[in-house]
C-alpha cells in the first residue's frame, strides 16, 4: 500500500502531471456520458471520477489504471437499477449507490478470501463476444437521444447536431492525430490530443447552444449541474437490498474482469507484476468509495487506462491529480454545464463504444478453433437477445461448461516398454512392446472429482479391449495431487478388480501424493502393490507370473 | 432404446418378477410419503411411481435403475412451490408437475446436447454434504406430523403412534434381518423381507386406525385417496413458468446428480457401462411422463435401486412389473389407504432418511484432505442455515470455484540436461544442468483460458529469476490442445519478449497442436524457432551462442 509514494521519485512527476491534466479533460464529458448511459444524472457520473480513483490509488496494484465510471458497468447498472426506480428519482440514484456498495463489498471480500484467481473464469472469446454485445446495445441505446426522437420521427435540429458531433468525433478520432503531426507536434503529443477530441466537441457543441439561437431550437440539454463536491451518502433502501444482491454479484464480478484485462494489458507492456488479489482490494474499496460519495459501480476501463498510461502516467499519482482537477471542476462554476447538448454526448458514447467492436478475436478464433468462435457468437447473441445481464449468465454457462469438459478429457496413455530399455512410453506413439498379461495405463492429469469418472471408464475400456490382464499398473508419474473424490474412485476400483480377481498396482508415485495417501486405507487394502518405478513393476510382475507358471513343476 | 427386450432371456424372469413385487411393496408407502414431503396429496406419490419407471425402461441406460419419487427432489419441489400455492390447492399440484415438465425438458435438451459430463461437476464431498444436510432438514421437517403438533405440545396419541413406528422400523431396520435369517430364511431373502419392514408397519397401523377405537382419537390420516389410474394432465400455469424456469433447472440438475450416483454404484457391481447421454435422456423422458400423468419431479434413488438390485432385477422389466402392480393397487379398492395415520408414515421418512445421513465421507476426507472437508461442511451448512435450493447454489458455487482454482495452477518445470544424454528433467527434481543463456520450461498441462494467466505469470517470474538468460524455450510435450485463448497469450509473450530482444522457442510441440498453429500467424511471426526436441533446442542455441561469442575472432 502506497509504496509507489514511498519510492516517488521527481522524475516521475511530469508524467504524472500530464496524464492527470489529461485524463481529467476526458473524463469529464466520458464521467457524465456514462452516468446518462446508466440512468442517472449526469453529475453522479463525475462524482464517480474522484472518490474512487483516489481510494484506488491506496489500494490498488495497478501503476496506470484509470478507476471510473465504465460503459458497459454503466450499461449494466441501468438495466438492474431501471425497472426498480423511475428514471431521476431519488431512489434510482440510491439504488445506482447501492449496487456500487454491494459489488464493492463483494470484491474486498473475494480480495480477502485471496480468490483472485477468479479472474481466468472467461475465455478471451467470451469477453470479447460479450464486450461487442454489450457495446452494440449501449450503441443503440444512444440512437434516440443523438437523432432527438426515434429514427423514423427525428428532431431535426437534434439530430442534425448529433449527426454532426458524430462525424467530427469519427473525423477527428481518423485524421487529428496525422493533422497535428503535420503541423509539426510530436507523434505522442499529437495522439493524446487527439484522444482530447470529445472534450472539443462538447465544448463547441455547448458554446453553441449557449451563445447562438442553435440553443432555442428544442434540443435538450443537461441542464442545471449542482456546484460543489459529492457529499458523504450512506442512503440504501432496505426493500431492495435482497433484489440487488445478485445483480451486484455479476457486476462485481464484470468490474473485476473488465479492470483486470485492462491492467494486464498495460503490466505487460512495461513489465510489471500485477497483483490480482490488490486488485480485487483496490477495485471493492474503489466501489465502496463511490457508493458512499454518491457515485454508481466504476472500474478500470482499458482505454481510459491506456491514455494515462501514453500520456505517461508512472505511478497512481496521477489519478490523484485527475480527481482532484474534476474536484476543482465541480467547485468552479458550473452554469455553463447546463448547455452542454445531449445529442453531442449521445455521439461521444458511440464513439467510444464502436471502439470495443473488436471482430478480431472473432476472425481469429474462427480460423483458429471454431468452438472458441461459436462461444463468442453465442454470448454477443445472448447479450443482444437477452440483455447485458443474461449476457453475463450465457458467458458464466459456457466457460463453466467450457472448463467443465476441458477438465473431465484427461490424457491416458497404455504404455509399453522401449525394446531393451527401461523406458516406457506411450503405445500409440512409440513402438512400444505389450505383455498381454500386465496392463500399464498413464494417467496425465491430477485425480480429482472432474476427470474421475472418465478415467475409470477409460480404465474399464482398456480392460475390456485387454482381456488377457491379470494386472493392472496405474503410473502416476504426472500425477500431482488425488483429491478425495479420486481416492474413492481409486478404492471402487481396487473393489471391483479385487472382486474380478485381478491386482491393482500403483507405480511412480509422487511423494506428496503418497504422503497424503498414507493418510487413508487405500494402501493397506490394494490388492497390488506400490512400486517405485514402472520398470520395477513390470519385471516384477514378469518374474512373478513365470513363477506361477512354473509352478507345478518345481513344487 | 430396448435393447434388453430384444436379447431378452427366460432365465431372467424370475429375478425380475421377484423384484418388480419387492419394490411395488416398498414403493406404495413410500411414494406416498414423499408426496407429503413435496407437500402433495399421497396419491401423487403412486401416480409418479407408474408412469416414470416405464418410461424410464424404455429410454434409460441403466438396467436396475429404480425410477420414482425421492426424498431430496421432492424436499426441494416443496421449496420451490410451496411459497407459490396453498398447500392442498389445485394449483400446487399443477406447479409440482410443471416443475417435473421444465426439469425433463432441460434433461432431455441436456441430453441431446450430450452434456452428460456434467455428471462430474460436484465432488464427493460436496455431494455428500448436500444430501447430509437435505436428509437433516427433512427430518426436522416431519417432526411436526410425527408428534401430531410442535415438539412442545404433542397430540399424544399421534406421538405415541408416531413414536412407536419409528422405534419399530429402527428395530427392525437392526435386527429383522438377522431375526429372519435365524428363523432359517436365506440371508438374501431376509435382507429383502427387511427392507419391506415399512410396508409391515403401515399396514399394521392402517390396521390399528381402522379396526380399533384408536382411531378415533383424533390422529391425522391420509384420508379419501382417489381410486383409478393417473389421467392425461396438460394444465400449466402460464403466469409462473418464468418463475419456475431457474429452480427447474436446478432440479433438473440434482436429480441426474442423485441418479448417476445410484446407477454409477450399480453399474460397477455387475461390471455394466453406464451412458451418460443416455442417462440424461432416460431421466428426462421419465420426468417429462411424470407430469403429463399428474405427477411430480421423479429420480433414481440409490436405496431403492440397491432393492431392485438385491431382489434379483435383470432388466427394467421388474421396473415395468412394479409399475403394472401399482397402477394395479390403485383400480384395487384403495378405500382402507384412506386410515393410514400420518405419523407412521412421517416415521417411515424419518428412518428412510436417517439412512442417508452418511458421515463416512466427511471422516475420510477430514483425514486425507481437510479442504474437501471445508466443502462437505459447507455445502451442509449451506443446505441447514439458507435451505436447500441455496445449499445446491453453494454446492455448486464450491465446485466451480474449485475447478477454477485447481485449473488455474498447472505444474511447470525448469528443465535441465542429465548429464551426457539427451534428457532433460525437472531441476528440482534431478540432478540436470542448466545453462544461463537460456531457459527450458516444461508446462504439464493444456494451454487454456483457466491456466494462460498462471503460465505467464510463472513464465515471468522465472525470467527473473533467470535474467541472464536469453532464449526460453518452451517444451510442450505434454500440452496436447491450445486454444484461442493460450494462441493470444503466446503472441504476447512473443511480443513482450521480443521488446526485450529475448528469443522465444518452442519445442517438441505434438503433431495436432502444430496443425492448429498453423491455422495462426503465431508461427510466423516467431522470434525465435521450433525444435523437434529439447536436445536440438539446446545444441542450436548454444552452438548460435559459441558463434556470436566467436564472431569477432573469426571476423
Amino acid at each position: 500500500m502506497l509504496q509507489w509514494l514511498r519510492q516517488y521519485r521527481r522524475a516521475q512527476l511530469a508524467g504524472d502531471v500530464s496524464a492527470g491534466l489529461v485524463v481529467a479533460m476526458m473524463m469529464i464529458p466520458q464521467g457524465m456520458a456514462y452516468a446518462l448511459v446508466a440512468g442517472l444524472p449526469p453529475v453522479v457520473g463525475i462524482y464517480a471520477s474522484i472518490a474512487p480513483p483516489l481510494v484506488y490509488a491506496l489500494f490498488g496494484s495497478s501503476m496506470t489504471q484509470s478507476v471510473g465510471p465504465m460503459a458497459i458497468v454503466s450499461l449494466m447498472t441501468g438495466a438492474v437499477v431501471g425497472p426498480l426506480a423511475a428514471a431521476g428519482s431519488g431512489l434510482y440514484t440510491v439504488l445506482a449507490a447501492q449496487l456500487a456498495l454491494i459489488s464493492g463489498l463483494a470484491l474486498l471480500a473475494c480480495g480477502a478470501l485471496r480468490l483472485g484467481f477468479l479472474a481466468n473464469f472467461f475465455s478471451r472469446p467470451v469477453m470479447s463476444g460479450f464486450t461487442f454485445g454489450a457495446a452494440l446495445v449501449i450503441a443503440l441505446d444512444q440512437a434516440d437521444t443523438l437523432l432527438g426522437g426515434a429514427w423514423r420521427a427525428p428532431h431535426w435540429p437534434s439530430a442534425a447536431l448529433g449527426l454532426a458531433s458524430l462525424a467530427a468525433l469519427v473525423l477527428e478520432r481518423q485524421s487529428m492525430a496525422a493533422l497535428l503531426r503535420r503541423c509539426g507536434l510530436s507523434a505522442l503529443v499529437a495522439d493524446i490530443a487527439a484522444k482530447l477530441a470529445p472534450m472539443l466537441v462538447v465544448v463547441i457543441a455547448t458554446l453553441l447552444m449557449a451563445q447562438t439561437r442553435y440553443g432555442r431550437l428544442g434540443i435538450h440539454m443537461i441542464g442545471a449541474v449542482p456546484a460543489g463536491l459529492p457529499r458523504l451518502n450512506l442512503a440504501t433502501s432496505a426493500a431492495h437490498w435482497t433484489t440487488l444482491l445478485q445483480p451486484g454479484l455479476l457486476i462485481g464480478f464484470i468490474i473485476f474482469l473488465i479492470s483486470m484485462s485492462a491492467a494486464q494489458a498495460l503490466a505487460l507492456k512495461r513489465n510489471e507484476k500485477l497483483v490480482s488479489n490488490a486488485e480485487l482490494i483496490g477495485l471493492g474499496a474503489a466501489n465502496v468509495a463511490s457508493a458512499l460519495s454518491g457515485g454508481f459501480p466504476v472500474t478500470g476501463s482499458m482505454s481510459r487506462s491506456a491514455v494515462n498510461f501514453a500520456a505517461g502516467a508512472n505511478t497512481p499519482l496521477a489519478s490523484v491529480i485527475t480527481a482532484a482537477l474534476l474536484a476543482l471542476a465541480l467547485v468552479a462554476p458550473t452554469g455553463w454545464l447546463a448547455w452542454l447538448p445531449l445529442p453531442t454526448l449521445a455521439a461521444t458514447i458511440v464513439v467510444a463504444v464502436l471502439g470495443m467492436l473488436d471482430v478480431d478475436t472473432l476472425r481469429t478464433s474462427w480460423r483458429y478453433d471454431r468452438s472458441d468462435a461459436v462461444a463468442w457468437l453465442a454470448t454477443a447473441a445472448g447479450v443482444l437477445a437477452l440483455g447485458v445481464q443474461a449476457g453475463v449468465v450465457t458467458g458464466v454457462a459456457l466457460s463453466i461448461g467450457t472448463l467443465v469438459w476441458r477438465a473431465s478429457r484427461p490424457n491416458i496413455a497404455v504404455l509399453g516398454r522401449l525394446a531393451g530399455s527401461e523406458h516406457f512410453r506411450d503405445v500409440e506413439r512409440y513402438p512400444a512392446a505389450t505383455e498381454p498379461a500386465m496392463l500399464l495405463l498413464r494417467v496425465d492429469a491430477n485425480l480429482f472429482f472432474g476427470n474421475v469418472e472418465a478415467v475409470s471408464e477409460r480404465i474399464e475400456d482398456e480392460l475390456r479391449r485387454h482381456a488377457e490382464a491379470r494386472d493392472l499398473v496405474l503410473v502416476l508419474s504426472a500425477v500431482s495431487a488425488i483429491d478425495t473424490t479420486g481416492l474413492y474412485a481409486l478404492a471402487e476400483l481396487n473393489q471391483s478388480l479385487g472382486r474380478r480377481g485381478l491386482g491393482l498396482h500403483l507405480a511412480e508415485v509422487k511423494g506428496p501424493v503418497l504422503d497424503r495417501l498414507k493418510h487413508s486405507d487405500l494402501l493397506e487394502r490394494l490388492n497390488g502393490q506400490l512400486f517405485l518405478s514402472t520398470a520395477i513393476a513390470c519385471d516384477y510382475l514378469h518374474a512373478r507370473a513365470a513363477a506361477v507358471t512354473a509352478a507345478p513343476i518345481s513344487f
